[in-house]
């Protein structure tokens, strides 16, 4: 039996992303369509006063190509929280004229850690801080899921303790490269959703997203053991880009 | 030709995942709305009654994400009364605002027990009632389908039976140390559906869903052997949190 | 070049899956659904008079779960008769309110056999009665498509004629086990559809499904060279049934 | 750099699958319904001048089960030809009631062939005959789209040409002993769709189908090499099997 | 750790594909019809205007099939643009009228290339050329999507760089020989969408398409390393091609 490496975990996180339906937003009434943006302005603003008190972050960003129109990335204490967030969104008249279209489930989770000995990690800001993050308003968005390969060889799970930490640490050298340029949130989502970690980039220079998944995808770390899901990719969005975006 | 190790079945068990229209829910008139929420507690009270005579068992489950709204786990001794509970669903005024998102047949097993010699196994009440268990309330559900991988070396089918207990046994140990945390139901679905078991987990704390799949990832039994579906996540439902989750 | 075993070939084969849109079923009036079920009792009749001329047999089951609520499983002497059938039951009201999901086309098959030395096996009553059987009302059904594998060493079809003689043999052997329990219909499908393989197996305990799909995997005839696809299980319709299935 | 046989090429192909909308089809009226006939069949009668003026050639015909109605494979010189077929097909009001299920695009091929030295093979009338040919007017018909596998040691474009010659010249003898009983149009499509190879197979006995693909699955071609997509199959349609069809 | 060759990055592409709804436009007076019209000729002048400012470039194609109708692609220097475009065109009449089936997100990029010493490339005009083109008029396109296998024994991403280059530089000679023939951009998508590249193929052959893919895949770059997604192909569109395709 190969050891698990010890992992801490902070907010649960969802990423939400919905399609818009132009020809039912153009059938509502221009009274509508306003009240249908008071509502969704309403929401933003409770999940920034969430953000304020530090009981939660959402980040809201457009998605270019047809498999989403916007996305929502929430975090939040408890899945019960995440599921009334989505429950309150799908009550709203602007949710009449979106399309669900992919969602990933999954926590905020640290690999592995430097405790300091006889200390609870729990009680580190500087951990507290990266477990339960106020998410960046970056330009950009970057999503992905992704799974550590079990094929024949190159089955990550067998591999030693040892040898799973010097891949990682030769992965972690690459991100660090990047420090500055682009903010990750890793979300573990083994036993709850398809894959194994949920990715989420930030970047205020878009092909900054390129050029580390490409690098990296040169370490033995991906090249041998990573597999991918659906790339999403996206502008930031608040409540006046939105407004022009929804403008007929 | 490998030697089959004995199962042993309980009820036959349906997880039925189904989203809600919500557009269609609040087309419908507050007497509508009023009456689609009564048949379904009727419903809802129908399968208290099974319960509380020892017929059966059913859960009740929100689901976090775009995958489904909510999920009835429904458990009876026979298939003839799993469709009859479909369709006296299908046929509710609720049912026209809900929308069918994934569904699993199996049956309740265990894998290999103990009986005492010149015994009845099915007379012997802890076999009774791990066969035939009545669900626990427990504040969280994960469900997902796996099979047991036939590829190349990595073919659990090929094994010895003396190899594939060895590797169970580790596996069950992970799981005891779960006790007290997680009570799973392992249903069998060979020749019913499209995995070879249906895995549905319960816990007070959802994180540890997490925790029991990513330890067992680890081991052999998982690591080489073990492909999964799509998994589900959600909260605990009754009368009262769904009479909240559809209030418009 | 392997050699090909010979095969003897009988009726073509439709296994033909629907869903009920519920709904729609309810928008129809009282008299709209008398028609609709007229008609669809009239169709049954009318197979049940080509099942005792002998000129083919119709199964028809529920099915569990949400990938369908009933299949007809349709033998017939040519490919038109089974396309007449299909747009007949497209043309009824009842159609209306029925959703395909899924169908197999396949034509049933005995894989090899002993002909007596100078004679004519469609001659032989035995052989004709497997090859254009009368489907049984056993109070269960089962259908899954199936392959056998061709990949890296595990390649059926670069195995010697002997060799998968001798595999089928054992194989066949675990069959046997289960006479009087289970009556299984093997249709082939290379060329007509996108398995090589339809299996229909009828019995009367549902149970016995997942015994012998579960004894036969630990057979290195399925270990190793069985792909399945995606399995449907149901329960034995007929006109009393389907009315109670269908009564508002 | 392994060697590329050469191939010629003759006329663009479009296998065209649609499914009737029944539902839609008996909501039009009767003088509806006819306009829509008589459309269509303005639309065979004009590929039937183009067959006549052997400027291409329509085949066309039912397809058994759910995946599609009826299909029409289009052989022109041009994909811009193929193009103004489907526009003009999909503006008649048969079109509105049917749905598009499936489509592959390719063109005529010859795998290999001996040219006379000092000959152009484009003006040898035997090669000109099978590159743009008029399509048989069989009882049955069945398609499907391939692949030549590219796996580990099953990589049939690291072959050498001679290798790749001995396998073909023993899957062309298969082939040779169904002269007469099928009619076989291979079409390359790599480069223009989702596989390497669409094939469209004619016969009179639709069980010659399966005969032949079943027996050149145990030649190491395709035992090894062969990747196969859905099979499509069907009865031959005109203008009055398809009036029998359509009549309410 | 295997490195990483160095890539040069010009404009974001987006491969837009959409079907057109037949029924719905046909459903639309005369006058709607000319007003969707006219938006939409408006629209492909603002991309003229671009295209002749160098601000950015679109191409503009029917496609052959029941995969889409016609694809926009289009070239900017941000992903913001690229969000601008859709959203205006979804906001259209016309757009109320198409399905979107496709879309592919990616940077047009230089796999390689000689810098001079002390030079920055992005002042070369010939490379700003490559990276930021202004796309041809050909009379045919082809799109596909393609990563570089990870599998086993053939993992692109496990090879020393100077394997790479070897088998880029015969790759290459293949396609010097079709210069003229076909004219090719390369777009990066790692990080961006769900395959590692996207091709964009241009000739006024179509034929050729076949030829050089054809040709490729048994250049060992391509045989034992290409992955390849959905194949595109069609006929290039203006202002007349398009109102004939839409003239009722």
């Amino acid at each position: 039996m190969s050891e698990a490496i010890q992992t801490l975990e902070g907010w649960y996180a969802l990423n939400d992303f919905r399609a818009i339906d132009w020809t039912a937003w153009k059938s509502l009434t221009q009274q509508e369509r306003n009240r249908a943006e008071d509502e969704l302005y309403s929401l933003l603003a409770q999940y920034q006063d969430v953000e304020d008190q530090k009981q939660g972050s959402t980040a809201f960003y457009s998605i270019v190509g047809q498999k989403a129109d916007f996305m929502f990335m929430h975090l939040r204490e408890t899945l019960e929280e995440l599921n009334e967030l989505e429950t309150a969104f799908n009550k709203t008249l602007f949710a009449q004229v979106t399309i669900p279209t992919y969602s990933y489930v999954s926590i905020v989770e640290l690999g592995s850690y430097m405790a300091k000995p006889g200390t609870d990690p729990m009680q580190d800001p500087d951990i507290l801080a990266r477990l339960k993050p106020t998410l960046p308003k970056a330009k950009h968005v970057c999503f992905y899921p992704m799974n550590k390969r079990r094929e024949g060889n190159d089955n990550w799970y067998m591999l030693s303790a040892d040898e799973r930490r010097g891949f990682m640490r030769n992965h972690g050298m690459i991100g660090r490269n990047y420090a500055g340029k682009i903010k990750q949130i890793i979300a573990g989502s083994i036993g709850l959703d398809d894959w194994e970690w949920g990715v989420t980039l930030f970047a205020d220079d878009a092909l900054q997203f390129k050029k580390i998944v490409h690098e990296m995808r040169f370490d033995e770390t991906s090249a041998r053991f990573g597999e991918f899901g659906e790339f999403y990719v996206g502008n930031l969005l608040n409540k006046d880009k939105m407004t022009a975006m929804l403008k007929l």
